[in-house]
């Protein structure tokens, strides 16, 4: 089910999630106040450890102390700001993935010009849905993972589509914020982004596939789904991941 | 089991559901920190999108691309304060529902002004229990909501109770601050307050009494209150209100 | 299954248990943004009932209102610790328990100042895991509660070991965090803080055995906890409760 351009990079992610699930991993998030508590769980459910302070005098020692940055725009305010100034610069110093998710930043051009600031720095992973990468356009990234009904992983000089997950997913806030960290801590055990942001897509949607099928509404599906992260294996993953041209 | 005076408005509660279950519905929450998940949870489980930034200088704009607005005055703080004074003005002036809910406003005198303050705007609905109700006292508003044992709606000519719920909607944190979010979204496709004030309450009792026949305490029951609210269509809400005078 | 010298202890934290149970007991929560909404869950399904405003124009008011504080370090900035001081202030002077869990101190010297800082005032309840423990070393306490695969109590002149628990609860955020707002609540019905820390350890330690057997992962132990902490009786909790050397 994968074209021979990317077998190599599963192969990578195959590796880069069962070392995660093997512990040690520590992703600092300045994330929103939405996602805090749900994306903590997820990245526990798949062996990583999160802190999360936002206070711009403590980000940059926790972002010291981490081995990946998420950084994602939404509930974007003073502290937090300058926070991911801050933790970015260091994070990026220091050859540590970081993930920006410029959560609605089609709707406020405040927080557009701030998420294309951050990607001026070069190396940062962009995670955005649809809307937010038409309006940010081409701001440089390292890779571009697009979600939608098939999330897309596009580089400097190829592209592929990942075809797993459900619907249930969009019912349940913070999936995607949720897996913009997840991604960050794979690419700390990755050998290179591609195959971080392909383990994390194959990741979270076979886990939604599982989740789905024990589901009845979008309560019962976020529990299963924490559940799920937690199961499934590295080979697993791999073996039901859709890589689609 | 409805007095002839509220059965034109139990007409357009149903009609209310059934459009916001459509989907397209963009709510702005300016909510407290403890219930921003649920409360997006809940909105997205009722067919509508939350946003919940409390930056002011991006509040105005995120209330722009709404619906409708909610104002919880819970977990008050200098942003939210004025992200709120911004967002009511600009809602009202785009004849918007905004929703009030002034949680805990008899404990704090200065959130108790600043309720006051912003029902002094006129046609605010709001949404208290009976204590924040009591110290607020005659404050104008389109529309009261009461929240107890047995809720109540009154306006200026008519009143009503509706005898749905369950003692483990209680339990639960946020659940009232989200009944909130969900009056505001209906708000967007009702023909009066009223209609959508009714089916908010409906809605979420009979969402509880289905919650609580599958639940085994105060954490399964949430996850079956959000599977409920999904699953619920407008028609068995209706079937299964029960207006008291 | 315990040492005569905490027969005593286990006499009062069984009562202290069954009256929180019986509802009135009011917390105030400082405490970081990540386990604000599980942590009031938690109290709730315990029986409390939780604030949790961080504004330090209101948290004053809302501390003299409740029968408890927790103070909990997690995302610190500049609000938090405006009311963290005046709040800390407010309870000991009222004679109010005050639990202080001065989260990844141990990773940001500020932080661990300020935990000095508090703690120096006299009279906190410290509840910390062994690394943040390690690095505030003899800094005075009423009592110390360090958490870990086997829980420890420790006074002036005595200790103990709560052997209860399950490696899940560490899987879940903000358990942790909520065991401090639960121990400050059963502070305020406990004959002294011993009592109110075992019970505390004891009840969470019970609550994760009844829900893992019942968990498929996290996701769902964290919905099984919670009805756990509902379901279980003082009696039931005294009776399963594990106190080692």
């Amino acid at each position: 089910m994968v074209s021979g351009a990317w077998t190599e990079t599963l192969d990578e992610a195959e590796a880069a999630i069962a070392a995660l699930r093997a512990g040690g991993v520590r992703v600092h998030c300045l994330t929103n106040a939405v996602a805090q508590n749900f994306t903590a769980n997820v990245l526990l459910a798949c062996g990583a450890t999160p802190s999360m302070t936002v206070n711009p005098d403590e980000s940059v020692r926790f972002t010291d102390a981490a081995d990946a940055l998420l950084v994602n725009l939404g509930t974007l305010d003073a502290d937090r700001r300058a926070a991911m100034a801050a933790s970015t610069a260091a994070a990026l110093a220091a050859g540590k993935p970081v993930v920006l998710d410029p959560v609605m930043c089609q709707l406020s051009p405040p927080r557009l010009a701030f998420a294309r600031e951050l990607l001026a720095r070069r190396g940062l992973i962009l995670k955005a849905n649809a809307a937010e990468a038409a309006a940010l356009g081409q701001a440089p990234a390292a890779l571009r993972v697009v979600t939608g009904p098939v999330d897309r992983i596009e580089t400097q000089d190829r592209a592929c589509g990942i075809a797993n997950g459900h619907p249930l997913m969009g019912r349940v806030v913070a999936v995607g914020c949720a897996l913009g960290a997840v991604i960050a801590a794979l690419g700390a055990r990755a050998g290179d982004p591609a195959g971080a942001a392909l383990a994390g897509l194959a990741w979270f949607g076979v886990a939604g596939e599982v989740a789905a099928r024990k589901a009845a509404g979008p309560g019962s599906f976020a529990v299963a789904f924490l559940d799920a992260l937690a199961a499934l294996d590295a080979a697993t993953v791999r073996a039901r991941a859709r890589i689609v041209p």
